[in-house]
């Protein structure tokens, strides 16, 4: 028996991808289809290795040639990734980077630079490319939480100019102001010193080819974010927030803010941190210190999608602190982080299929 | 018998004030002495009406007077208060305004606001004049806190022009960004705007007499304490930070801004918010999900008074979404909060009585 290239691409365009809601074939995302005898064998290049509907997918392809092609067969379904992007318009400032995405929150201490650590470790876990930008020049904690406390970059020359190279540790790619400058001093500035020293993160860093660059914002909605938009076009960006009150009216002022006309960068999505507090000796014990649900009513009213709810754990925290973001175990915190970098991967893809490419702010702000 | 007026003020200057350690009569604290017969009255002028040395300095003076003047001598003390100002030389900004108060954080999401909005409660319940400036012109939590949320100051005309009346609630003088915005408007503003916002606060708006002017600031280093330090004469600050490294190294940035040579603002102590988290059920355990006793050692590494350990109680956050901050409860919390604007008004004294006055910042920054 001989089956063809094509009799399997036609069984492949009955599976859906069930976010983009088109078939594998029309999407492009079936390679290297080969047959031997009774084995049959090809790639699925998905959108983002973090999908977490990767198993649902590769069962679907076998059942589908089972059922279309042969009962008998014996499928071999590889599957790799090629993270999508919109930024191709992006310009001459970073474009080795698929997705820029900034990760913003309005009110401070609600645990977005924890978020952002856990965020960038669980996606490279996931087998994600992936770069951080420590973009809180007043506050820059990525430092501690990466255990890179003395650590400096190094600079190389290209053409009569010098580049830092971004400090690689745990396997995502960081800059921050902390790597710059004696830890605990006060960078006492106006915004355009701030502003000016992200638009170095951007244009004299040696940044690699990354899936997803992560920005971890300042609290409120200034220079800073300012800069951001101006300098670069952004994918898509996260808030985080607490459940209580005065974080979400922070928040929505966040929320506000990218979705200012002239501003206009996607939301992908709300991050409800210290959604509760379990203590390690009473794990049924959820103490709802800062409110029940915030951040789910949040996300449902500004009709953007919750990516997720993490615990206040007290070994989140110790783990930022000791420089080893919890996200690197594996455990229920670490699995917490993973479905909340499946669920960003999974939006940024339907985002980069959907939606235009976000252009840089050119307008003065 | 008949007793002299000298007689008694040499018995009161026996009495130390502990801590300005000098004696009542020195210190110019007793007034308005008056005898008739057996019976000798006065009246003791405190520097705060905080002071939470009230009953020892009271029982002290009548101790003296039983010992150097007659045991038998019945003696009626009253206890006033006329706070005390290092700002003479304070020039045309805000005269009437006896102390200024600079509440930092470095990082934000520490309860600063919080704690702020507490602390102007307490310290207007022990009998003080107090207003509050909410310079967090991107997150202004005031209105929500003092259950202010649609109110609009007033505004009055003098010699043609127009001033902004602070809300009064709660018995404290409140001026936010919140009272002119619609709620969760973000302000999308650069630092200019921003500072220029800050600077009418002061300038346009109708301050009472104020024994206490608390200016709750923005997260970070940056133009509003730089705007603040340059348009006003700050009589202290004082750090807020919860025990965790990551908030820790922020609080130092903070007060490491205040003690910069061309700023040197007096540091009167740190808070140390979130110590530690009770269950209501549960009130012996103690959950330091932050980290045990950082402030502590904050304060003392910096050689710095430690002003408080505020507990993380559900309590606090809901009394503070619900608009009625939790120093206004006759309780717990409520005591806890007393007791730290004791001591920081205790702080303020021994600042007064001590230091120069803060000079406005007149160099650029």
């Amino acid at each position: 028996m001989i089956f063809t290239k094509e009799q399997i691409l036609k069984a492949l365009s009955t599976v859906q991808e069930p976010d983009l809601k088109k078939d594998l074939v029309t999407l492009n995302m079936i390679k290297d289809v080969q047959t031997e005898g009774n084995k049959i064998s090809f790639t699925v290049v998905l959108t983002t290795p973090a999908c977490p509907l990767k198993e649902l997918i590769k069962s679907s392809c076998i059942e589908a040639i089972h059922q279309h092609v042969s009962a008998d067969a014996k499928v071999e379904v590889h599957m790799t990734a090629d993270v999508t992007s919109a930024r191709t318009s992006a310009g001459p400032m970073l474009p080795g980077v698929k997705n820029i995405i900034a990760i913003s929150s309005g009110k401070g201490g609600v645990g977005k630079s924890t978020v952002t650590a856990n965020l960038a470790i669980a996606l490279t876990k996931l087998g994600a490319k992936v770069g951080l930008i420590d973009a809180d020049i007043f506050g820059p904690s990525m430092p501690t939480m990466f255990d890179l406390e003395d650590v400096r970059p190094s600079v190389i020359q290209e053409n009569g100019k010098n580049f830092i190279i971004p400090v690689k540790q745990y396997g995502v790619e960081l800059m921050s102001i902390g790597f710059l400058t004696p830890p605990d001093h006060a960078m006492v500035w106006r915004g355009p010193m701030a502003s000016s020293a992200l638009k170095q993160f951007f244009s004299d860093c040696k940044w690699g080819e990354l899936d997803y660059l992560l920005i971890d914002l300042p609290p409120g909605t200034s220079d800073i974010h300012l800069t951001l938009v101006q300098t670069v076009s952004v994918t898509g960006a996260i808030v985080v927030t607490t459940p209580q009150k005065v974080a979400l009216a922070d928040a929505q002022r966040g929320l506000g803010m990218f979705r200012q006309p002239q501003i206009n960068v996607p939301v992908l999505g709300v991050v409800e941190n210290m959604a509760y507090f379990t203590p390690l000796e009473l794990p049924d014990n959820k103490y709802f210190i800062f409110g029940e649900n915030g951040g789910r009513e949040f996300a449902e009213s500004n009709n953007v999608p919750l990516l997720g709810q993490i615990p206040l754990v007290q070994g989140i925290r110790e783990c930022g602190d000791n420089g080893k973001p919890a996200a690197m175990q594996n455990d229920v915190i670490a699995e917490a982080f993973r479905e909340l970098a499946e669920t960003l991967a999974q939006q940024v893809a339907i985002r980069n299929a959907s939606a235009e490419a976000t252009k840089r702010v050119e307008i003065k702000v």
